[in-house]
């Protein structure tokens, strides 16, 4: 029986109370968000579960992974400490070259937390290193890699079951500035339109919810579709593969198979909210996992910062999980440093989102940082800050005069000079 | 006459003529929204006119000067060379330290940009190298130093007109986490509890339209009890104040003084939108000023990110002008770099806005970018990144092997293959 199963006959699975806790909810409440699809736990042998979805707190995934021009595991390995020292929740292997088993397998052993990845890149990759094309690729390699990944031991992965003959053709039918920014979609186009069949991961939906049962997978249904540019964004492709992955949801659910939802992408601010709503509609209220979203395209550098902003406006509006995007994005592989600078900045989104909810952690870290900087105690205020290393080398290297301030306000400090006036205990000698 | 009183009598200066053209608004279109006092136009003698309010495109000011602790007249001039080379449409010379007046006619002489000042500052630091206490400070000592900077030639001035006996009195009865957080709105709390006597910037709010009348000044009225913890946001003291910046906007407007009104602060992303109503509404529709907002308080040494998060909503729901924040905000006075970090945060979240609302520039760049991208045309998508510096220098330090792609997907870029999938023009050769 899957975590699913168990938690719609009532049971509450040691996963599930685990998970509970870390969110500060009562088990039951979580349980019956699991049973109703609302949110997930992702729970594999060895890890500490994970809760994803309705009442919890945001969650932040970081990629990782080698590409052919960039392939060192210890590079990677480095990244995910990184990331996850910075606040990420889950890390997704996305390596498409090196020894790509061997990237994933040190991966999934170094961190216990959910690991995802997106089989359909390696199961492409070993047909053109057997110098075939990727229409070559089978039914077979599909499906054998991703339970290969399963048995591996990861969480999650990123599936494309929604990029099918009926998607393609809207995109063909409206065309759009920059058609298709997935890989994973790109590949399943091409597959689709070359071989004139359709994606076995949708027309063998059937097969794919087995391998997910029978390792209590859970299934990211990816949107090869998303927008990449704000132009394309929330068109009739993109929507069109919402519609598939909402009729997939329900399939998945009946075979006890837990389902998040992949979302965009490049997408102007005033549209978020409503593609929130579409996705939680649309799919039956399954958590939403955004890839972004960027409100703007012309920012190449400072794309943390652009989804940072996109994605506290779509956490605040109902968006489960976001994925982080470095400043290396849409120019090149990132390098630790910005693995960290990506991570924080989806964290603060995270946080932006949670504080406005009404999340605990984030009201409480709020006012205690609020008291700390009231009693001018920069010891607390730095212990409390979301990146304690930085706050402090900035204080540090341009330390003030007199130790209670900052080099910016020095004698002039407003909070000290407020409480002297609101308070009048010490009224100044003129 | 003042630009206002003209425009109010139905003509159209040649300044507004020429800040409507670089808006891309018709002139009659702009005097109209100035005459209604829903934008300003600054215009002083020699520098570019510049519009901020209603149908403009959303701006940006940063913030420069030096501190007790780092008085480096040179080094402010170059970060005001780094914001306005990365996008600052203002700046606002906030010195309280060294040789202020020669510090601020600097800036003046080499910038020939709208600049902004908060007197009140300087007026108190005289006052205290005078070796007396700030509540000294005389009625004359405020608008002396408001008129010195208004003929040294500044356009816009911050006056804290709305921290009165009323407002502090009701800071008192509902006290905050953090209580003052601005300097100006301390001085002046000080001065009005220790002394017992009203401000004078709001008592003696005449005198400071005659000034502001004589010298062409905009005034830029002050949120001196702006929220400095997210827990003390939207709160009575901070609408009390609000309240009265109202009242004094029609009386600046009757006396043909352009007015905008500034705005929180720390504010959960939840409040902003109604931050930005309540503005717009008791305020009468005057241009609004954001000094963030910050929607999280717990991270210094990233706050350039979340003043982003927060400035983009803000301007999304109708701000007009974003003051900057660098990542050394709450810690130390900024570096060159931070400054620049901070100008580039805040342009994106103008961008983010300005997308959102249509505005041409904005809607026209993301096109050309993504038309950029889909050609696979690095040069150009450098060229029109909002930092072309920054997203040259990650390409090339990770310069991939096949010089159309980059090195986060290598030969699997989905752009390409996209290309080849829709189109089939080239089916691969399997």
């Amino acid at each position: 029986m899957t975590l699913l199963d168990r938690v719609k006959k009532g049971e509450i699975p040691e996963a599930v109370v685990k998970a509970a806790k870390s969110e500060g909810l009562k088990p039951e409440a979580l349980a019956e968000s699991v049973a109703n699809g609302k949110a997930i736990v992702l729970a594999r042998k060895g890890i500490k579960p994970l809760a994803i979805g309705e009442n919890c707190r945001v969650k932040i995934n970081a990629n990782i992974g080698t590409s052919e021009d960039l392939a060192d595991i210890k590079m990677e390995l480095k990244k995910g400490e990184v990331a996850l020292g910075s606040g990420a929740d889950t890390l997704m292997d996305l390596s498409t070259g090196g020894p790509i088993d061997e990237t994933r397998r040190a991966i999934i052993k170094k961190f216990l937390i959910p690991i995802g990845t997106v089989p359909i890149y390696e199961a492409v990759i070993k047909v053109i290193r057997n110098k075939s094309s990727l229409v070559e690729m089978t039914e077979d390699d599909m499906f054998d890699t991703i339970e290969l990944h399963a048995k591996d031991g990861v969480s999650f992965v990123t599936v494309h079951c929604g990029v099918t003959k009926r998607s393609v053709e809207k995109l063909k039918k409206y065309p759009r500035l920059l058609g298709i920014v997935s890989r994973g979609g790109s590949f399943l186009a091409e597959w689709i339109e070359y071989r004139e069949e359709e994606n076995p991961l949708y027309e063998k939906f059937d097969r794919l919810l087995e391998i997910a049962r029978k390792h209590d997978l859970a299934l990211s249904l990816g949107d090869g579709l998303r927008p990449g540019s704000t132009h394309d964004a929330t068109d009739a492709a993109q929507l069109e593969e919402l519609y598939i992955l909402g009729e997939l949801t329900k399939r998945a659910w009946d075979a006890g198979v837990q389902v998040m939802i992949e979302g965009p992408g490049h997408v102007p601010l005033n549209q978020i909210e409503a593609n929130v709503l579409l996705e939680k509609r649309i799919c039956h209220g399954a958590p939403f996992y955004v890839l972004g979203p960027l409100p703007i395209d012309c920012a190449p550098g400072y794309d943390h910062i652009t989804t940072a902003i996109g994605g506290a406006l779509a956490a605040m509006a109902g968006a489960d999980f976001l994925c982080y995007v470095t400043p290396a994005e849409h120019l090149a592989l990132p390098t630790v440093d910005e693995v960290k600078e990506g991570v924080i900045a989806a964290k603060i989104a995270a946080f932006c989102a949670d504080r406005a909810r009404g999340k605990k952690y984030a009201v409480e870290r709020d006012r205690e940082i609020s008291v700390a900087r009231a009693n001018l105690d920069w010891a607390k205020q730095i212990e409390l800050a979301i990146d304690p290393e930085k706050a402090k080398k900035i204080r540090l290297e341009r330390a003030p005069k007199d130790e209670a301030v900052c080099t910016m306000c020095g004698e002039y400090c407003a909070i000290r000079i407020s409480k002297r006036a609101l308070h009048l205990k010490d009224k100044p000698k003129p």
